[in-house]
């Protein structure tokens, strides 16, 4: 089986049999920030989510859950400006926007995936989206400008759109996967405010469907930190139409790990363009926990990092300063031999290493500055100590993220 | 029993039987900058300290836990501008330390609490403190000076110097409890860059002060976040000369249950003076959480609203984004009915509700903004579902924290 997966810049309109859209319905202030985005399917089709482990969660989430309880949807409907959480009526007005697009489609409103991103505890009104739902319905496409639509309606302080796709063979048909994503505040592992739709065309069953998502959002979306808030509206779903026409993935043969392969790349692609794009980041931050005896513990060490306010004031000031790294994984709750630990810090500037069996390495500052400047960087952090490895993705720490924050709300 | 515990300026040498002193000796550059620290008992007392969770340590620590094995010490040494941490030769070089203190004083090297506190794995010279040990024993004193230039000598970035003492009358005698501290980066629940010397002339059992320490540092240290990190290097120690006089607190009596209120207070001003002068901090924050079903989860919750960098830069903005308290209290790891939760933020300025039940109330974004515009805020969080309650202490997120740590070294 010829296994090359290609990514392109598509999006979620790449896959066979799925439309998109993206309008100003008047939740924003500013009518050039389009705020409401849908995704329409040819037809009903397997569909799975992952949600926010926040104990408060938003009413959007808790129609979505009621609606997939089948594993089952066929169009989704998102806003950006209001997050329509802990706000007195976010159920029936979340229950209302799966109701009204439905009704503008046709379908059944138990098949909407419901979303929505923004402040909290402001009640959403109801309004702007339902006098928005002809124009909203009457833009489905499924060119790029459709695609790019979308992606772009669900955007908040993101500055930059966030979109992909791949493609590979399965039983000689092309199978497509595509997806887009918002996210820069509040991000931090196990789904932060962070929005992931995934469409595809590959033939595969429900539960096949949500257990690749799994396993896709746990080296992906899952490892990415930018502030460590975890929010209330994270969700990932992923709509699959059949179209493709590859014989339907029902258990965990070669074609399930294929498939499992492409929508990791998806996922990967644009949790990093979530992390590049963290609220004031200047640069990307990528931290490789490599030979460590256990995977769980891999990725908390690479989360801890990661998430470490010092470590990212230092990267953000291209400081070599690596006894923030080895603090931070010190403090990870993950038990291991300090004294085994080698460190490293690289870019496409160079390599050096900087510790070197926990202790302190003497090497060229100069060096190390030209290389913590570049835009990737990468802290590889060497346990010595079994053959698991886990990535985490972040940002650094900026004078410009406590400006955004500061005052969101304005 | 009169159980008053009245609060005065005092520090380290308040308690009788307790000497301090601080030098510069030469670690850090600045001559003006004092970078060598001594507290010096009558004799060999009850000493107990806590120390940091993270699972690097730094050796100063190895060296004072095998030191204090017995619960026994005569004298502390510490130094500021390097953590003796992750450097190689750590081990030895904190042994040296404690040697020729030890020797200065002419008392048994056992007997030596050793403490460090600067960067990261850089080996510490040991002939700047070799060659200051001399100075450094002459300029014993218990006045007020030598209590100062020991609360001096420890600092690193602190913009203050931390220093208090209480005193209250057991069994018709007055016992007096007095601390100093240092603190502002790296500062998070569980001992972070953080280290306290607290000394007292209470008579009290090596037991029952490692008892009452722990109870102190529960509600205090442990409850003061800057930026989560979790330094490699905190301890908080304390001695007892036991030269009040009073009767030994040999097992948990009222005299113990005054004395751990007088040393809960002691660490608690250090503690919320920790907080406020927190990198870069413009104000204090207080998180109480009241009302809840276990005071575990009231500490968890407490903490997790104090740790968001959301909330802190909120606060830095003076937003009243309370969504972001909410949204915080849900990623605790803490079951709780958010439909139960009221959110109220208060200062000097006055009081405002902004969530009842869960749901957004209206309020006056003018009055809000006056309230958070005070020097120390309180972020009141009622749970309704019980009658614990926990308090956290950290600082808001500002751009001068980012500039601090974006080049620590430098």
């Amino acid at each position: 089986m010829n296994t090359t997966i290609n990514a392109f810049n598509g999006g979620v309109t790449s896959a066979k049999g799925f439309k998109a859209s993206g309008i100003h319905c008047g939740l924003r202030k500013n009518k050039g920030k389009y705020d409401l985005a849908c995704i329409f399917a040819s037809h009903r089709c397997p569909t799975a989510a992952v949600y926010t482990t926040n104990r408060v969660f938003s009413s959007p989430i808790t129609v979505t859950r009621e609606n997939l309880a089948d594993g089952m949807a066929q169009a989704v409907i998102c806003n950006s400006g209001n997050a329509n959480t802990c706000n007195g009526d976010g159920y029936e007005t979340a229950s209302q926007m799966g109701e009204l697009l439905a009704e503008g489609l046709g379908i059944d409103k138990k098949d909407i995936v419901v979303a929505s991103t923004g402040v909290i505890g402001v009640p959403l009104p109801i309004e702007p989206i339902k006098n928005g739902i002809p124009a909203l319905v009457a833009a489905l496409g499924d060119d790029e400008k459709a695609e790019t639509d979308a992606a772009t309606a669900i955007l908040t302080t993101d500055i930059k759109m966030k979109k992909t796709a791949v493609s590979f063979e399965l039983d000689g048909k092309t199978v497509t996967i595509g997806g887009m994503c918002k996210g820069s505040g509040m991000i931090q592992p196990n789904m932060a405010t962070m929005l992931g739709f995934v469409t595809t065309d590959a033939a595969i069953t429900s539960a096949m469907l949500q257990k690749a998502l799994r396993e896709a959002v746990a080296d992906s979306f899952n490892m990415v930190s930018v502030d460590g808030d975890t929010s209330t509206n994270d969700m990932v779903c992923v709509m699959a139409s059949g179209e493709a026409g590859n014989n339907e993935i029902a258990y965990e043969n070669e074609a399930y790990t294929l498939f499992v392969e492409g929508l990791k790349k998806v996922c990967t692609y644009l949790a990093m363009a979530i992390a590049a794009d963290g609220e004031g980041a200047t640069k990307l931050l990528q931290c490789n926990v490599i030979n460590f005896s256990d995977k769980t513990g891999a990725r908390l060490l690479a989360k801890s990092v990661i998430r470490s306010s010092l470590v990212k004031a230092a990267m953000f000031g291209s400081d070599a300063n690596w006894g923030r790294v080895l603090c931070a994984l010190g403090y990870a709750g993950v038990d291991f031999d300090p004294q085994k630990v080698d460190l490293y810090f690289r870019s496409k500037e160079g390599a050096i290493a900087v510790c070197r069996d926990g202790k302190g390495l003497p090497f060229d500052e100069d060096e190390a500055k030209k290389i913590l400047l570049a835009k990737h960087v990468f802290i590889d952090c060497d346990m010595k100590d079994g053959d698991q490895r886990a990535t985490a993705y972040g940002c650094d720490l900026s004078y410009e993220y406590v400006r955004i924050n500061g005052d969101y709300r304005s």
